[in-house]
């Protein structure tokens, strides 16, 4: 079983390498090699099995092809050009995100080895005119250029899944939160970083007021569901490898609630409330009545509680005093 | 009005470029100039105004420029690799229905003069595991390649609007028929040739049981609800360009039973009935309990009854003996 992480240097693929470095096997089988191919060199993880690290730009069909080869048995993209990043420069969401998507399903196509590839979508799919609440059937309605990109994935991934050319499967993200690490040009970064500093003792900027609703996942779960949709059984997906990644709808107050619950009543005191007009343009045409039937009823879940998020975020990731 | 048809030699194409003619105006202003192009030099058309005719190839993005120029206006992109087409050949249909489209839109994207981009979607893109009634807000799950690029198309569509690089508006447009001419690689053309045929007095095939339900609409109606297309106050699009262009849904009893009523019984006796695996298999995916609800809330139609459908082929394309 030989793995590619395409985002390998990212978080959720830092901490899905690891899971499978815990793990040794993925579809029943013990892995012999996992890749962890970024942009940049991403860091090395100790495991079991060979860890190989692979400058990538998925943008070049030829960086795809050095990355993905006759023997590349499981493919997850991760790699994407984020929400607010995508929206101020078109041409950068489009090569990564469209084209950079397609460079590596193409490449599959040539190799004719039909690997698996777990493809991460996300809710930004979601928006407009769109009635609630949503899921698996609804119609992409994006009001960001990053998830017209991903709704454009999703697509894609259908079409080289029914031809046989890969065997995809495809997950709108939630937003996860609590993110390690520092923020990022999602314009979700916020609904992290309102939690993560305060518990490592620093102040954060919330943008939104405390009644604003999102659909939100742990890394530990999603890596978790990740893993799992790389195992679903083909025959189990049906004609639309996408379904929505669960995920459980909360308030910003009932996240800083739950952080309170945890650590005690200090942490909040570290948010300091400024409205950003950009910021708020952007999430506020994201939306939150979602549902993810297909994945619940294949085994896939989401957190119990927020609590749970911020236990994830003190146990895994918290940087040491 | 500086008007460009792409995939102005095709049959919906032409039947625009005489409506045009015949009507002199375009979203209140006089039509000044009207550019026929298609992968083969167009037929020109008899106008009020100027008509020049254009070879174009949308899969290259250099063949683009040289008909979308700072003055269009006006642009209906029509041209596509139709379905059993597309399904054989996975790079033509890639290559002009998502990079085709793509050069359309970025070309306009490029001259910053946000252009009405009328854009013809497919009843296609619906299908799969997406339960039924189908419609404005349904997901697109397509089994067809077709499909899935039409499906990219509207993404895209919606998207280069959104941010202002054009005025899209897209049109799901149901199967045409009484579609006059030949039999084309749609796997739907046996749709228009059951009847067109016999109402020429020759023999044609019918691939399906007189069972098959599936969603029609007249060459003269398509036209007149793209023209109203264009004609549509940005304003009231809202936040998805793309709409399901009206049709009706009958079964192939009915197109027949009407073709009777119109011309009598001799016409029925020339359909030879002989079930094709390769067809039907591309048609059962195809969805019929389709609903238009934006698009006649705007003024768009369907014809009123199938009878309509056989006289506008008898009036306006049935070959004179």
């Amino acid at each position: 079983m030989n793995i590619l992480i395409i985002g390998g240097g990212g978080v959720v693929g830092q901490k899905l390498a690891h899971a499978l470095a815990a793990k040794g096997t993925l579809r029943g089988q013990p892995i012999d090699r996992l890749t962890l191919a970024d942009i940049n060199d991403p860091t090395p993880v100790t495991a079991p099995f060979e860890v190989t690290t692979a400058r990538c730009d998925i943008a070049s069909a030829a960086s795809v092809a050095e990355v993905i080869t006759q023997d590349t048995d499981v493919i997850y993209l991760l790699a994407a050009i984020v929400s607010a990043h995508a929206e101020e420069d078109f041409d950068a969401g489009m090569s990564i995100n469209l084209f950079g998507t397609y460079n590596v399903f193409e490449r599959c196509r040539t190799l004719e080895t039909n690997p698996v590839v777990v493809f991460s979508s996300s809710i930004a799919i979601y928006g407009g005119e769109v009635p609630d609440p949503l899921g698996d059937h609804s119609y992409p309605n994006p009001q960001t250029s990053y998830g017209g990109q991903k709704a454009i994935g999703e697509i894609l991934l259908n079409d080289y899944s029914r031809k046989g050319y890969i065997d995809g499967r495809g997950f709108r993200l939630p937003t996860i939160s609590v993110r390690p690490g520092k923020p990022n040009r999602a314009a979700s970064s916020f609904m992290s970083s309102i939690l993560r500093e305060p518990l490592n003792g620093q102040e954060a900027v919330c943008p939104v007021d405390p009644e604003f609703l999102h659909y939100y996942l742990s890394p530990r779960k999603c890596v978790e569901n990740l893993i799992k949709g790389a195992e679903l059984d083909a025959a189990d997906l049906g004609q639309n490898r996408v379904m929505q990644m669960p995920g459980r709808t909360w308030s910003i107050a009932q996240l800083i609630k739950a952080m309170t619950a945890m650590t005690g009543p200090e942490a909040a005191k570290l948010i300091r409330w400024d409205p950003q007009p950009e910021i708020r343009r952007i999430v506020s045409g994201w939306k939150w009545d979602i549902h993810a039937d297909k994945a619940e009823r294949l085994g896939l879940s989401a957190d119990s509680s927020f609590e749970d998020n911020i236990r994830y975020y003190l146990e895994d990731d918290k940087p040491s005093a």
